[in-house]
């Protein structure tokens, strides 16, 4: 275990009665709010009128900002603090999912910095404070209701970027997972690729004697590998979606990354693939995992085997470490195609794709590489392409 | 799942180099600094020179609390308001175990509060604010270091009593495995066993779809499981007392009640044994721990049939939920005794209790009852004290 600082104040309000917190929690903070959001579902479940009602009802002046898409874009951030700053609002309301809370928190940091907020994205400076945020979760799938993290993508030169600061921590998160009940069979699995791959990419590392937050993952992996035949096959199965929904937050609220140091590979490669075709991410995760994993194993079964025999329950004995480690990634490849996700690019109508182009952006330096557990330069990088074809 | 909030804004220094840390914590808050500690260990280990060196040569004025002995009492909270106020001390700073740490929250609560500190633990009063309060810990046990809670027994009628506030949750808390080296094993294994009981209090709950809270604990008590034998063979084991310490703060800083309602029968019963008859509180709970079960059983198995698969692997088909049950309360009685600590009163040295008088205290009334899976009444009480006899 190596040293490490822990700490993730935000307020997580979860459950059917999540909403009726929104006045007193809001007005905690400020009376004049911005309301990001996407635009369909948080009007469709009812979710925009609902805290419309609560705020403009309650003596909030709302100002909105909406129509945030996937892969949430710069522009909209710049938009969002201009409309801060001339409105003066104090409290910035994210209703959505990952894309509308980056937006929100990229407003939220740059409303309170006098240079460009793209200078926290390019690394360049620190936000040393922000508006503060409050978030309805609407998706479950980025774990940016409680986390430190948020991504960008800067139009001009579509650079897709993120910086992690404890002002991105939102204030307060309203879970309630009946707002998760009408998101689509593809969504609701995308998303629970995304929540897994979290905790995977803390699971791999080369850190040692880290039992506890080992065994904490192979929980949370277990609890969402369990619960999303379920709400995939029963939307509104209250249960499942709240074991899915609180999995999703604790798996990026950085508790998970105590004392470890994770890997982040396939997260940093699998970017490339939806940049350069659009795949959505959970399913650029699902395609790319499998393969990174198969490339790994020659290389170091042993925590792919333990990952294999902690998550699957496959028996250590039953075989080699590889023998192990693989039939845990069959496993794995087996629930990610039960869910509806693609595990080959070629399932997920990519052929012939330009894997230099990927492998170059990803790997600007020739000689630099990705991850933690193993070391991917661009050769390997490769071969974990050609694996996923 | 039943609708929760959780916050935790505890900030957590873990690793040898924690105290490194500690001039830049503390004085983000105050110059002048009530340092409040127990006397034997700190000095042993030399952590008292050094935060003193740090403190008083970084030109921290410091006053000083000493001699707070297990089970801590109010006229120390008092004595400590007193100083505070006297000495316009702006930060508390614990270095101990939890009789420390609930001595210095008292005292931080008290000191910002015009009446009598008392009104909280007596639950006549809620208190809105408190002094910035620190923590270096010197024992993996009571959990404070991250908790809401604290205890202190009014010697004015030896009542032992509790609040729980966010103002009691630590700013910071340094945690460094290498101060519970030296701990002599007894208090290792009491450190022990309560972390445990704090898991399973919570496991024990008659709420239902809690599975991803369920894996988590089970996560902990195994890890606790595995690592105090190595702590007890070999006490400077850096990595076993890491996992310990680490999986004692996330035991009790609430995560874990996220979406269920704990037991908490075990506590309240076994906190008349150690009041009648001085026995340690983590031993205290070893004796009582396995009796609750055994009771339950009878009952209500299914939890502890579920306890058993969970923590200790036993197949769930391998006989009735009954025995599955029972044979997971034999393996814990099997691993306490392993420990050291007595599973039964008389094991403790205790014959002949005067149990009517325990259960009269623990229920005053005659038809008041303890405990969330299964309500205990006086009658039940009395059963589970014979089985611990």
């Amino acid at each position: 275990m190596i040293d490490f600082t822990f700490q993730n104040p935000a307020k997580i309000i979860f459950g059917r009665s999540a909403l009726s917190h929104l006045y007193e929690e809001a007005a905690r903070y400020s009376r004049r709010v911005l309301l990001v959001y996407g635009g369909g579902s948080v009007k469709r479940i009812g979710l925009y009128d609902d805290v419309m009602n609560i705020l403009s009802g309650g003596g909030f002046t709302v100002f909105e900002l909406s129509g945030i898409v996937p892969n949430p874009v710069l522009s909209r951030v710049y938009e969002g603090i201009e409309l801060c700053r001339r409105e003066n609002v104090g409290l910035v309301l994210a209703a959505g999912g990952g894309s509308v809370i980056d937006t929100a928190k990229g407003i939220a940091n740059g409303m309170k910095y006098s240079g460009d907020v793209w200078d926290f994205y390019a690394h360049k400076r620190v936000p040393e404070t922000a508006l503060p945020l409050g978030v309805l979760l609407t998706h479950a799938a980025a774990g940016s209701e409680m986390s430190y993290s948020s991504v960008i993508t800067n139009e001009n030169g579509m650079l897709k970027r993120g910086f992690n600061s404890i002002t991105s921590v939102p204030k307060f998160s309203l879970l309630n997972p009946e707002w998760t009940f009408t998101l689509p069979p593809y969504q609701t699995a995308c998303g629970v690729v995304d929540i897994m791959a979290h905790m995977m990419e803390r699971y791999f590392t080369s850190v040692t004697h880290v039992e506890l937050t080992d065994r904490m993952i192979a929980a949370g992996i277990q609890t969402v590998l369990n619960n999303a035949p379920i709400a995939l096959k029963t939307p509104d199965d209250y249960d499942a979606r709240a074991e899915i929904m609180w999995a999703g937050a604790l798996a990026h609220n950085s508790l998970l990354d105590t004392g470890r140091i994770g890997d982040w590979c396939t997260h940093r490669l699998s970017h490339e693939i939806s940049a350069a075709y659009g795949l959505a991410h959970g399913a650029a995760l699902a395609v790319l995992f499998p393969a990174w994993m198969k490339y790994v194993v020659k290389q170091k079964p042993e925590k792919i085997a333990q990952f294999a025999a902690d998550v699957f329950g496959i028996d250590p004995a039953s075989g080699s470490k590889t023998d192990v480690a693989l039939e845990g990634v069959r496993r794995l490849e087996t629930a990610y195609r039960s869910f509806g996700v693609p595990v080959h690019l070629k399932e997920a109508g990519i052929v012939n794709a330009d894997l230099q182009m990927m492998i170059r952006k990803a790997l600007p330096d020739a000689d630099s590489t990705l991850g933690e557990y193993v070391a991917i330069g661009r050769q390997a990088a490769a071969e974990i392409f050609k694996l996923a074809e």
